[in-house]
């Protein structure tokens, strides 16, 4: 199968297209945290984005470049969490319906931030062969188009205006770390990253519980995470094919951590950086912590991907109030 | 006692001073806390400042207000917060000394925090005597300048600066709402939105507990808060004499809400902004939520004024991990 990579062109069209539409989010420093890992860190919000992360922007893309015919009957996807929610929301700035087809499995915070948005739910069982026989069923009957949510190459050129804001913010980055599940961000960055200065290195930061991307570069073809164990609920997903390609093409760099060491980093940023993230963003911190070596000296942009957290159940021990 | 009110000029004058030190802050709005209060919120995240407060704002006017000879021997103050640390870092930002009146009940991580700085804690018991006693003999022996944390105009000038930024990235808010505790962010930003149109109305957002800013516009002398009971540990202090001078001044109008109420809006903020926020700044949109007639359909600029909250001590329950 011939797949169509996405380019540089094709993520400044996306900025162009969702401006006005998507925030441009902050960028924060701190200086304890770049004392803790003797480098300097830049952390691009995305926490901060529409519903809560980065999401927003590749669904967006992918809604405004439908044309009027195309974008009228809806748009489909299948989502436990993020995806679902932005594209809702972007299906809902534009007037057209949304269907998601979602495991019943989910969790209830994830099913009431997708309805919020207007989006209409169809449950399925939490397996491939369910959620692709509800998919074809509903646009069969609705005639809305498909969104994937990692591989779609509009989906990858909107998460790609992360890593170009960023950059444009702070161009003399010698560094970005993004996490990784099913790699919409990570090749849109690695994209991004690569056109503004080849010599950027490229992270991806991963759960070991659910390290498929790790192993995949390593073993050079896509593998599997039969069994994912891991606080990240984002990050649980396999790599796409299209995604695995550009993350070859780029010589991204894997990094794992710990679901300890990404509970111990997701507190820490909770308290230095006064942010809200999810266990999925720490991801990134939680690996540079890790692995010193890697980022000793250099110039680090980080993607703080999302800050959909249920508040009743954090990941430590709190006293009672 | 002849006061020395500080004036528009003298916050510009400290925004100069404290530009580059200081960050500028991010202004958030969202959709759905528009749609709860029927009016137009604009947030802007003191929370994300240095040492996570406005605090840092005064701090660093009043350190860089001193002359050479002024500032060789250090700056002093009593605090049991976010002034103390704000102080000890525009004091080593400065290169010189800070020493801190603490009383020996204050919290262990705002002694941490204010530790981090660098600063000197002299230690005393919980009472006025103590404390004016310990200051006494610490400016005796040191020669230090005394930093006030809410009556110096210096400070006020500084705090000023937060809704200057404010109003300059949205010209058209016509409302402001700010905590008051001993009233330096409330008498600065007063200043600053009256320079900037004399038809806003100002807010001072206090917590019933501590409600004597509430009773002495009322009565129109100076309260107390004999027995000072509320969640939020910024807002317990009574009002300084040059803030409620500034207070009455500039028509301030004072409205109140529960500490349950508070809690309340202060969940609601994290989980709608993503922002870590501490029970001090959250009164604010907890009085927009209790008194709905008063802000319907108009465009409130708010300042959240402080993100530093023990996560260890969450003020809701949380199920285990």
């Amino acid at each position: 199968m011939q797949i169509d990579l996405p380019t540089i062109e094709d993520i400044h069209a996306a900025r162009r297209r969702i401006a006005g539409q998507v925030r441009i989010t902050p960028v924060l420093q701190n200086a304890a945290l770049d004392q803790l890992s003797a480098a300097r860190l830049w952390f691009k919000c995305e926490n901060l984005q529409h519903i809560g992360a980065f999401k927003f922007r590749g669904a967006s893309n992918a809604v405004l470049s439908l044309t009027d015919e195309q974008a009228q009957p809806g748009v489909l996807t299948h989502s436990s969490g993020n995806h679902g929610a932005a594209l809702g929301l972007a299906a809902r700035l534009r007037g057209i319906p949304a269907h998601i087809v979602v495991p019943d499995n989910a969790p209830a915070i994830k099913l009431a931030n997708m309805r919020e948005t207007g989006a209409i739910l169809h449950l399925c069982a939490a397996n491939l062969a369910s959620r692709e026989t509800t998919a074809a069923g509903v646009q069969a009957e609705t005639g809305a188009s498909m969104i994937h949510p990692f591989t779609d190459p509009r989906v990858i050129a909107g998460q790609g205006t992360a890593a170009l804001e960023l950059l444009e913010a702070e161009p003399d980055l010698d560094t970005l770390v993004v996490p990784v599940g099913g790699g919409g961000l990570l090749s849109g960055t690695a994209i991004a990253a690569h056109a503004h200065s080849a010599s950027i290195r490229v992270y991806a930061a991963e759960p070991e519980g659910a390290a498929d991307a790790y192993r995949a570069m390593q073993t050079g073809k896509r593998e599997q995470n039969p069994a994912a164990d891991t606080i990240c609920d984002g990050l649980r997903t396999g790599i796409g094919e299209t995604n695995f390609a550009i993350m070859q093409r780029e010589r991204v760099r894997v990094l794992t951590a710990s679901d300890d060491e990404i509970v111990a980093a997701m507190r820490l940023l909770w308290d230095r950086l006064k942010l809200i993230i999810e266990p999925s963003a720490a991801v990134c911190l939680a690996v540079i912590l890790r692995h010193p070596s890697e980022f000793s000296a250099r110039r680090v942009g980080i993607v703080l991907s999302g800050g959909n957290v249920d508040l009743q159940r954090l990941p430590w021990r709190a006293d009672p109030p």
